[in-house]
């Protein structure tokens, strides 16, 4: 798997955990529903000011976020 | 100090604790020297893809990288 895949595959992983839908995640990060979805395929080359968004919607440091990748 | 920025100055300090030139660096990268310049300056909203480049090249994880950010 490419780094996009495993990026990806841990956004979800994070997202289920804590039971957010897509549209709500969306919402906490300020980020369109259909570019999470597209990030959680793997298809993403997700910029760090975006990284920082979605971490911060998981309540969680970059280096968190990224843990185990 | 924003996202770009921290990330520039953890790049330039993990460099420099190793004495690389910035055209040594960028050819351990496979990125050109100026990118990795405007990265240092803050300058640039870095993609995954390429944080992964600059992690490897440092010998780092991502969240190694990003740790302290």
């Amino acid at each position: 798997m490419d780094i996009k895949q495993d990026i990806g595959k841990r956004v979800r992983m994070l997202r289920k955990q804590r039971d957010y839908s897509q549209e709500y995640f969306s919402q906490l990060c300020d980020l369109d529903r259909t570019y999470i979805a597209s990030i959680e395929q793997g298809k993403r080359n997700v910029s760090i000011v975006n990284l920082e968004k979605i971490a911060k919607a998981f309540d969680l440091t970059l280096s968190e976020l990224l843990k185990d990748i």
